[in-house]
């Protein structure tokens, strides 16, 4: 297996390739479309291809640029888009047989953002069943696949946005992450993703799972372009280079380790690789007890909320679900609201909490997952010497930063051999970046809503050390 | 049974009197302990009665007002508290076992204002055990009786409040409305009792029952002197006389019958006295479903906060709760999270149906409670031909109002015979307001935050006509 065409080339170097001549919308539609073709099959990250409608969008982001009219940095940016965000016309299933055949006649507000930036839509890539999930193991359409070894997961739930990007399908992706369901995928198939604050991209349109935790994100090669991407979003693009420094003292901009180990066992080499990537000289901790109030936080508060959506389904058609998320859906019903109103207040008292590590500190620093990439439909495995619950332990680095509604990125921290080699096939000959014997590492940065700028100019430094 | 000394004198009318020599605040105060000598053994409206603070505060007020120092309308004027809002250096029960020789130490921010006003607290008023009941004949420390015929309900939660009010032991009272626990015992003893906009007056050091729904109101003889209390409550007291008209054209103040069908039925004899007495002439109704609705959303609600408050209570000493209250919070403990997440974005919707009642109209009016008092212990009667729960009818007209956190205030509107005479003792000779045969019945007015004034305004002339 092959990279595709978008591996290595950055969103805005193809916007000065289209604009210098060098290619077009419709060649780069083409270049997607025939990289999904030929790489697809072996990762399954896409659900539905819209050929007609990429190449569609494609002339008229041409012909635009060419009559002089330039939508921005996305302009003729072939996008992969998560399929449980409505695009109008195209089938959306949610990863569910209860959505099969279900065709939208409305865009998301996301989408409608995306077609005014110029992007070019070309399909909807794999979720895991509602996305109630971080494996992508699970779906209706079948799991989506790690590029750097199909056996393993691509981690989840925007498990196909990240798969896609990652083998260079697409140079972009719309996800959305309500415990980490963008940065958990980005890690483990070694790109970037940025989950931003809450609310920061609107999520009208997007099929919800947990109203309070859901953020709208997006997945790219590198943070660069993630923040271009997200500008777009969010009708921030001032039409500045958006890659370049704000002009700001970036050295100012303080970034403090966050040990872990307050939250969740981690792969010593993961841990060891993200530190190092962080270039952080100080090191902060949670206060006793928050690692584990945050996560009883994030499950309640989850667990309520996704069963309030899926309550009648759960009535009326419980054999449509895939067993597991039937499970977990079964359990999530039961949890009494008494603790839901308690896990309110806890996340109120959390965030004042933990808004005391940015006391000194403008930006925090982690693993985005304490793992590399487990194969397909593991569900238990061992840390740093602890059985833990797989599901558990991909959503532990991130949930945190969904129930305080902060920002957080990922972004690429090296290769490690993976942690369970006697059990997967580490050395699988279909890796595709020829990498057999490593599997991406994520650094994950979280910062204050109205830091955004200080998150990606350290993302910056680090890249570029 | 006779009344005390504040039947029919207003706290406006008690300030004259204060400020023009006729009467000091100590002798307020001595007033008040003698009639709750005499009167609450009858009653029991009072938990606990503060003697020597009432007189010390009521010299420091006496000794302001010689001084010139003058805090305002409540200077010198003796207040009751409801048995749930901290008072430092008193015993507060919540009415239940559970808090049995519970001192605080710290004054509730509400009673700290009313210090600040320079009340008189007098002590602490019958609570339904943790507020739990809008019947206050469930309590630690007894029932609270109606003074109209003391085999009755007062209604609750702060039926302690209410009696105090009526009898004229004080002529001011604090209370809570979690569902209608002001509105319900001043509609059933005939008194005014107004519950503001949802956190309107702080909330800090009342034992909670539901959080988004909990509201610190106050109880008094009419209208105007509620006014007077809240504008202390919340410092917007200006010093201007609150019981004049505004200068504003009263006359264009639009009120609407509210039709109390589409919540719940009423007794049609009550039903008729409050209309009367609203001299709406227009009349509107609740969309179809949103009076279920309502109701639905309020007990969900309310049972998954309530739960939250006392769960630990429930499984470290369910011995100590009062059996009907134990059942109740067992049941309550049983509501599903998702219920919770579904009646929260039901009350966002009820907003918006609910608001445009508003648009043609500033004031809803409506009965208080669909019936008379009932019996205490009374938990079933028929009401327009249906067989009802007790619980449920007294709070049915009240209720939607804390959902939608709007301001609503309960005037007396005359008195009708008791619904139930064959089992209810309605010629008691204990009969305090020589009113044998009738029972008070509370005409209800609600508005959108920020129209108190005109709430008030429409209120004062109702009862002027």
């Amino acid at each position: 297996m092959r990279t595709g065409p978008f591996a290595g080339r950055t969103v805005a170097a193809l916007g000065q390739d289209l604009r210098e001549g060098r290619t077009t919308a419709t060649e780069l539609a083409r270049q997607a479309l025939d990289a999904v073709a030929g790489l697809d099959p072996a990762l399954n990250a896409f659900v539905t291809v819209d050929a007609a409608g990429a190449l569609e969008a494609a002339r008229q982001a041409d012909g635009e640029l060419a009559e002089g009219t330039d939508r921005g940095p996305l302009h003729g940016i072939p996008v992969g888009v998560k399929d449980l965000i409505m695009v109008a016309g195209l089938p959306v299933t949610m990863g569910s047989r209860h959505f099969s055949g279900y065709v939208p006649d409305h865009d998301a507000a996301c989408v409608t953002r995306l077609r005014q930036a110029g992007a070019v839509i070309v399909g909807m890539t794999t979720t895991h069943e509602f996305a109630y999930g971080p494996t992508c193991d699970r779906s209706a359409t079948g799991p989506s696949r790690n590029p750097w070894d199909p056996a393993r997961m691509s981690g989840g739930s925007s498990g196909g946005s990240a798969a896609a990007v990652a083998a260079g399908m697409v140079p972009l992706a719309l996800g959305t992450d309500t415990g980490g369901s963008v940065r958990i995928p980005s890690a483990l198939c070694g790109i970037a993703g940025f989950k931003p604050a809450y609310d920061a991209i609107p999520s009208d349109g997007v099929f919800p799972l947990s109203r309070t935790l859901d953020h709208v994100g997006v997945l790219a090669g590198d943070a660069r372009d993630c923040l271009l991407a997200y500008r777009c979003l969010t009708a921030q693009d001032s039409g500045q280079d958006a890659g370049q420094d704000s002009g700001q003292d970036v050295s100012r901009a303080r970034v403090a380790w966050l040990d872990p180990a307050g939250l969740f066992p981690g792969d010593p080499r993961v841990v060891r690789a993200a530190r190092a990537a962080s270039g952080a000289e100080e090191e902060v901790r949670l206060p006793a007890d928050a690692g584990g109030e945050l996560r009883e936080t994030y499950t309640t508060i989850q667990s309520c909320e996704a069963a309030a959506v899926h309550a009648d389904r759960l009535a009326d058609a419980p054999e449509l679900f895939d067993a597991e998320v039937l499970d977990r859906l079964r359990a999530a019903e039961e949890v009494p609201g008494w603790r839901y109103v308690r896990a309110m207040a806890a996340r109120e008292r959390l965030a004042r909490t933990v808004g005391e590590l940015f006391g000194r500190h403008d930006v925090l620093a982690l693993p985005a997952v304490p793992m590399t990439a487990p194969p397909i439909g593991r569900r238990e495995a061992v840390l740093d010497g602890e059985k833990i619950a797989v599901r558990a332990a991909l959503l532990a680095y991130t949930s945190p930063w969904n129930v305080l509604g902060l920002p957080a990125l990922t972004v690429p921290a090296g290769l490690v051999d993976g942690p369970d080699s006697p059990n997967g096939p580490m050395d699988s000959p279909n890796s595709p970046m020829n990498s057999p014997s490593g599997l991406p590492v994520g650094l994950q940065l979280v910062c204050r809503p109205g830091q955004e700028r200080l998150l990606f100019e350290v993302a910056a430094r680090l890249t570029h050390s």
